[in-house]
């Protein structure tokens, strides 16, 4: 196993700046205003867990021409300093009534003496981190710039990852799926799930997780009820279906995928519901090819799930985009008519309902490659595996 | 040990229910629009992982009288129908065309009729969780509605805990503590911080927390020089300062506190900053008793840290609230002149420069009884251990 680099050459940090200021001048704008963790990230390399506290806001501005000017709590300012950015303004957060907002107007003032249009991200999936108070009085006083959402550049980007973020994802999907292949080693009847759950983050962590932020799933009697709960204490118990979903984490890059186990005996429609899924995926992954729709995938998908379940689950889409964040962009939806390309990472996540009231779902990674799709998870058993 | 009780009462949300509603209704309020995970548990019980992908929007409205309502995606309803709340009203998620919003509207139409005051949190440490489109969109068509900030509200409620968020925090902090005082064990010259980052992870797992979504650190000769980045693979060498700052978790509630050692030996400027912030956190503690404002926390600490540091630190703070998120209000700042009052759940954080650049920073947890401070985290050692 060869570790990939942590962080990125400057050249990739140039050439995103690059792209984004193709995409701004062709939409007329003369900049853009990023508040949220991953486009600060990708745009400056700035990678700390800071952002977990909710205390301090962090601005990045990208500029229709030159290096991004980041304005950042002070605390910040010896870590972006290691970074490519070389416009560092700083102020000494907390400051309720300051928190880098004259530092914003001074920054925007003359792009409001020219009356330019800036783009902040107020699309799908994305929202404004700070204060919404802060961001309504700055925008009061800047009353000569005119704002505009501009997620559809970041989307476009963000969706397509370079190599040497394709490495980091298939190093933490490697991860994932050696975690996922112990969980016979630590899962077994009687065992509580919060304790399954503690076994798994340790596994992964052993095989070189950085972190496993997200560990959700279920274990219930012939099939489980939903798919987003923490862990219970019960213990698992012969003819559970057992199900976990991970986002771990390696250099702030995710793999989000899932495995079903049956505890001692698998019952025939979970064998069944399995089966469904595990081909419904195949056809996912058939469907991934470079010039299909998300929303063929979804189709591709939705087809053989309808051999069980004509109704549709109720988890709303197949799959997703993955990258810096669990869940990214595209959606495999019907309305999603998003075109994949090379080099999207994506995930397939088929989901059905049956008996009565049960649900299962299915998750495997994969890049889109010339030629199609490559996993990057190591596929899931054929069949429905009993611990 | 007993493990304390998973979840809350039903009396609880009651009772934080009805003391908003009491603050409400002295402000005029018709309700409040809950946006953000914290607030969202606090006031339904509705736990999950879920939050952290961005896809979907989660709404908990809180009306002048009777319990709140949910406005949330359906892959959410099997758990929320197990809380507290009955009013639960879903859509299936993701539509970027309408995340939510025609149930929003449909709810807040009503109020608009009689020209309506709402709350949202508009203020210091907030922020609104949802695209900045769909609400703008909302509220363009809800012009009747008068939305104001609840930030106040909400503050007042979250900082005083009551005596079951006590115990769970209590829980997290004999965690933490037992975690740290493993370090010795897997802590020595010659391994690679990322491994002890790992390893202090799997320790506090095996420690019972259910996850340790914060970790940050450092370690250089004679002292480090920044306190939020992710690990290095530099190996500990001997005169290392080595930090390790955790936010580990139980049941939705943060512990959050640090430890410092000195690899194989320790240099005097470090020893001595050590002593300044240990007799600087003892100062906090003594002063963090009812009555006392958070800016007296601050000049009790900084008093003693200016013994060697009179510029204070770069972190903006000596302190902060604690609870189910990293950091809460209040702040520790010569601004903050928040009165301390019982059962509030602070840390103490000291910090200051020495040397050439270096930083130091100390941290306990304590819980404000009506006798004065209560440690939840066991005190450091008087003196920078040595590994």
């Amino acid at each position: 196993m060869t570790l990939p680099t942590r962080g990125f050459e400057v050249e990739e940090f140039a050439r995103r700046t690059a792209a984004a200021q193709e995409k701004m001048a062709a939409a007329g704008l003369a900049g853009m205003l990023l508040t949220t963790e991953p486009e600060v990230r990708y745009f400056s390399g700035y990678h700390t867990l800071f952002w977990q506290s909710p205390t301090r806001p962090w601005f990045l501005f990208v500029p229709a021409e030159g290096k991004p000017i980041a304005i950042i709590p002070e605390i910040g300012a010896d870590l972006m300093r290691r970074s490519w950015i070389s416009d560092i303004r700083t102020w000494s957060a907390p400051d309720p009534k300051d928190d880098g907002i004259s530092l914003l107007r001074e920054l925007l003032s003359e792009y409001e003496a020219r009356g330019a249009v800036i783009g902040l991200m107020k699309g799908h999936e994305t929202h404004l981190r700070m204060p919404l108070g802060d961001y309504e009085r700055l925008m009061a006083g800047l009353s000569g710039i005119k704002v505009v959402d501009c997620t559809e550049i970041i989307r476009a980007l963000r969706m397509v990852k370079s190599e040497a973020e394709i490495a980091k994802l298939a190093h933490i999907c490697a991860i994932g799926s050696r975690s996922f292949a112990q969980v016979p080693e630590f899962a077994s009847e009687g065992q509580p799930l919060e304790e399954v759950f503690r076994a798994f983050r340790c596994a992964a962590l052993t095989q070189g997780a950085d972190d496993v932020p997200y560990l959700v799933g279920s274990a219930d009697q012939g099939g489980y009820h939903d798919v987003i709960s923490p862990p219970s204490r019960r213990p698992l118990a012969r003819g559970d279906i057992l199900m976990m979903d991970t986002g771990a984490s390696w250099d702030g890059y995710f793999c989000d995928f899932d495995r079903n186990w049956a505890i001692g005996q698998a019952d025939d429609a979970s064998r069944r519901a399995y089966d469904v899924l595990w081909r419904s995926t195949e056809a996912g992954i058939e469907a991934a090819r470079p010039g299909a729709r998300c929303s063929d995938l979804f189709q591709a998908m939705q087809s053989v799930i309808a051999e069980l379940d004509d109704q549709g689950g109720d988890v709303g889409r197949l799959g997703h985009g993955l990258g810096m964040q669990l869940t990214e962009w595209p959606s495999h939806c019907a309305w999603d008519e998003t075109v994949i390309c090379e080099n999207m990472v994506l995930t397939l996540e088929p989901s059905l309902s049956y008996g009565d009231g049960r649900i299962m779902v299915h998750e495997e990674n994969i890049v889109v490659r010339a030629e199609g799709a490559q996993l990057l998870s190591q596929r899931a058993a054929a069949e429905l595996p009993v611990l």
